[in-house]
């Protein structure tokens, strides 16, 4: 059994601590806070789905609801919560989209707008986001700009939903330019990660899913680094409790974060350890570099970066490569990878202040670099030669 | 010259109160405050769009600036505000989008967001929404969904956006479903009111955009009523003084409301005084009724269900249709508007709860009917009987 004892908790995750939900062994609740003031509970655990009603009830009490989903997730988990939310006596309705983070549009929100209009479903109907990274995005999307905004209840069913997409309350959609670039702060009423939905998910997708795990422990928490190495075949395995013990870890970092800078303006920028250089990978790829393996390339060239300025303690970029290995994770861009493409890119990354690049660089493993005070202290300019010649080089680390 | 003391400040509007701006004779500011707990200015006055650069300075810094407005707002005003902004020293790009509410779209939308990216318009940038309603909540839309959200700046150059929409944070575009269906709230960090900007509209937009002025009235200050109805010939006319003091009046109430109930779960709902029954003629007329008029009518009409409930005191149907004639605004549905389509659009309405259609009610002029405390008392449910007698009894009624 997992106890609270058992999670380390630096300092930077007070706002963020799992508590036990008294009467419901095994289960952890972490609290938000948003930028208007109220929070959201994230409640981590197995077969908590059929907590929902209960949970709808004390925060998102509403007319109707309406589940959203990706066919496949649908087909996997549709009939039981719908069963769940039946049995409780609550309206339900079930929308679904073709899977796949190709379908992440403005077309696809547009859609999904109108059927949930055409269902005659008005402000005082809630949205239950049943799925993967994509799904709490577009769903969340659709949610915020639904008649200026209806709750939003977040279901992750996949790890990197649960250790990290479901909480903090972006949503958006992809747009031709890039991906993320239409979009809106949208906070869920209530996040339930219910760890018994991840028993049945691929292996190589538990491996993707964990890398936002690695990026947690790397700006946050260098013990956290080394348990999730530890506990890397278990984890892979989908052996339960190390999964939720992955999850709750996780959800207490971003919720430390999120809850003290919710929009980006400062602090949250930690949180984009890894994906400056990943981000750009992946637009480079087409977007056939899978986002966990793009975002583990991308946190060892950031850390490498780090190293060539003298901030971040040498090896740190190995430690990260190691921990990724451990997971299965390439640690280098696939061959043929159009490196000049990606440069690109990152001049029109969302980070761009002023015309500069900006990128968050680590002390050490758990430990992200501070400037000056300011909400620019969290990431720090670095000059475009040496973030081509680091990307030059990370050909040759083959994996 | 107009003087604070010349402003009926009633009690509602404690804390959207115009006072002076040192040094500027003329121009008058009201703060807005926000969900987020931060409060916007909104600055009225003739020839005031010169205090732009230094109103940015002051609220909205950027590293550059987008001008959006439609084409014909651009050709009039667009050089100027260039200039004021070039000889600042700011970074200024222009978009513009074809005039008209039909291009309040998703599509249009979506074109501004595609061309700002193109720009390479990064997170730095503030939109600046110049002219009327459309483009605040088009340009604002755009701006509230650009990679999660750029500020905006607001500068209205219709009465309608001066007087009401360009203050309280509302955005949105219409989709085939109904205006205004999909949107976000999103604070301007400023709205600047150069009351010389209306000096050349038309005579029917300025009569129009009135009627917004003539919901303040009749929800917050019946004395307010009264000098709008004693201003019309000059208002009509575009008196600058008489604007000015309209202007500055109803962005104290609408202020004062909005900043007491931003997202509409209380207090705000009071502004819908007039549009649950306006927005159901414009939706059965395909929008060929104008805004105004529609607003107008349905003011006149709720205020007669009120009457017929034994709510409000009789002869306020009539006060309003004064006011609204006085005002050259017609105060009936045209003959052969499809009534019943009227009646079936209400019930798509936003604002219906729990399927029951919900309208404010006033108790008399200047005083809205307010129920038990809660969220829910400044609205009512109205039998669908009644609202269909009184809708079909308003065809008789002619202007």
């Amino acid at each position: 059994m997992l106890t609270p004892d058992s999670l380390d908790t630096t300092p930077e995750a007070a706002v963020g601590v799992a508590g036990p939900v008294p009467g419901h062994p095994g289960v952890y609740r972490v609290m938000v806070t948003t930028s208007l003031g109220d929070a959201y509970p994230v409640e981590v655990g197995p077969g908590i789905l059929r907590r929902l009603p209960e949970l709808l009830e004390e925060r998102a009490q509403a007319h109707r609801y309406v589940v959203i989903g990706d066919k496949q997730v649908m087909r996997f988990h549709a009939h039981r919560l719908g069963t769940v939310l039946e049995d409780a006596g609550l309206r339900v309705d079930s929308v679904e989209f073709p899977e796949g983070e190709e379908h992440k549009t403005r077309t696809e929100w547009a859609r999904l707008t109108d059927t949930l209009l055409k269902l005659g479903v008005g402000r005082d109907g809630c949205v239950l986001a049943l799925g993967g990274g994509v799904t709490g995005d577009l769903a969340g999307f659709v949610a915020a700009t639904y008649m200026r905004g209806v709750p939003v209840v977040q279901l992750p069913t996949s790890l990197v939903a649960m250790v990290d997409s479901s909480v903090g309350g972006k949503t958006g959609v992809d747009v031709p330019a890039g991906k993320n670039l239409v979009g809106a702060f949208h906070p869920p009423r209530l996040v339930l990660a219910d760890t018994d939905l991840t028993r049945t998910l691929p292996r190589a997708e538990r491996s993707q899913g964990l890398v936002e795990a690695v990026k947690h422990g790397a700006i946050a928490d260098g013990d956290y680094l080394a348990r999730i190495q530890e506990l890397a075949p278990r984890l892979l395995e989908g052996e339960e409790n190390s999964t939720a013990q992955i999850v709750i870890r996780s959800v207490e970092i971003k919720a430390g974060v999120v809850s003290r800078d919710e929009r980006e303006g400062g602090l949250r920028q930690v949180l984009n350890f890894g994906h400056t250089l990943g981000h750009a990978l992946e637009a480079a790829s087409e977007y056939r570099l899978p986002h966990g393996t793009a975002v583990a390339v991308g946190m060892v060239l950031e850390a490498r970066l780090g190293e060539r300025l003298g901030v971040t303690r040498s090896g740190t970029a190995r430690h990260l490569e190691a921990v990724a290995r451990a997971l299965d994770v390439p640690v280098a861009p696939p061959p043929g990878l159009p490196l000049e493409k990606a440069l690109d890119h990152l001049k029109r990354d969302k980070k761009v202040r002023g015309g500069e690049v900006r990128f968050v660089l680590l002390d050490e493993p758990g430990q992200v670099h501070r400037g000056e005070a300011g909400s620019e202290a969290w990431s720090h300019p670095v000059p475009a030669r040496l973030v081509r010649e680091v990307l030059q080089s990370s050909g040759s680390v083959d994996d």
